[in-house]
């Protein structure tokens, strides 16, 4: 068997999410899939992040192990043979040694949200976005963010049904900047919560909506209380955009 | 009645194109069903340019003759509201005299074209390029796309069914650049023929296989002859992104 490093994209409208569930397709089951098809055998194909239905990616990372001494680029090439017409894209396939592992070997997981902010509903990007008419203050959603950077306990940011030992991250960056009627969060850690970024952006709204200060997100965060938070930022507008691992 | 100018962006995927046809749903059709939900009007939308079935706008022209006062944020916000769920937004509307005419008023028109030029096939941007996964030389293709610039009779790069009275057409800019896996061709010209575009880029792709060279696309440029050019590019990759009127 030789273990292989998957570089994946994905849109994640159609799917359940990133892990293997009764209730629908996911990328998992795809990836697997594809795999099946490809090498005769059921192999399980790990994530680097378990991506909850309908968010994106532009490069999720995961690693399969395969009875092939094909060249990494024959085995890109053939599962995505094999993926159609799921809307699941390997863009690279790398060799790896057997000390390799998607999920506890990586070091660092970027993610981005995208937030649509123009009266005029989302034609173009719908379903790959959250579409906020109101005018937001990207400037100001960018000052506040930067409370939350650092070491934290982040319950206030958690899921109910998040499954991590300890609510304590650490927030690498995050950066909030608009492009047109697009702003752009971006943000890295070593790892996130369940929903995260999505609580954190649904927080930052508020904020860019004039309602909360950097003080008040200050305020919700100290408070370690999910209620204390604003509301889940649809999965629409979030992207995985990048995994990293020790060189 | 007053005059209204809207400009629209489009996902052209689900639409038999800009144009009303019986056999099936057109963006003319939805925005026109929208001003009966509006204004209880059958009223005419009149387009500056008639895309085809799977092209996208990022700015299309349109008017409309409406029984109302409202304002123009007003219109666009009902418009909006009644094109759900059909992925048409109306990004602005404006308030125009009766001389203005989205189509024959038209000074310039803009169009893009966007190849995903890598192995992998699209995932994230399904349904909104033409992926080719052989390398493309994108600079070779930018110095063929500047023999089409200027007056010339663009028979070659003319659809069978084009009912424009004469195949002269002068186009005032072609550029063609690669942005990572992306090569994007962006020209305007006052008018284009059916299908020039889509025409245009499927012979350069020619040139950015390395199989022609600038002297073959003149060669086909002096035939006037449609067999003499390359391959019609898919209507996916296709935005039309502005039309310009005398100030």
């Amino acid at each position: 068997m030789q273990r292989f490093k998957l570089t994946i994209e994905y849109d994640g409208t159609a799917f359940v999410g990133w892990q293997r569930q009764e209730n629908g397709m996911s990328v998992q089951e795809a990836l697997e899939t594809a795999v099946e098809r490809y090498c005769q055998i059921k192999g399980q194909v790990f994530g680097a992040g378990r991506t909850d239905a309908g968010v994106h990616a532009l490069a999720q990372v995961a690693h399969v192990d395969l009875p092939r001494n094909d060249r990494p680029e024959v085995v890109a090439n053939a599962l995505n043979a094999h993926l159609r017409p799921h809307l699941v894209s390997v863009l690279k396939a790398e060799l790896v040694d057997g000390e390799f592992h998607a999920r506890f070997s990586a070091v660092e997981r970027g993610y981005e949200y995208r937030i649509l902010n123009r009266r005029a509903p989302a034609a173009l990007e719908a379903g790959k976005v959250w579409w906020i008419p109101a005018p937001l203050d990207a400037e100001a959603m960018h000052e506040a963010a930067q409370v939350l950077v650092g070491k934290h306990d982040f319950t206030t940011f958690r899921a109910a049904e998040c499954q991590a030992e300890s609510p304590v991250k650490t927030i690498d960056a995050i950066a909030v900047s608009r492009q047109a009627g697009m702003i752009v969060l971006t943000t890295r850690a070593r790892s996130f919560l369940h929903h995260q970024v999505r609580n954190i952006v649904g927080t930052l709204r508020t904020v860019g909506e004039g309602k909360w200060t950097p003080r008040d997100v200050a305020r919700a965060l100290e408070a370690r209380d999910r209620a204390a938070g604003g509301q889940t930022a649809p999965p629409t507008g979030l992207y995985l955009t990048h995994v990293k691992y020790p060189a």
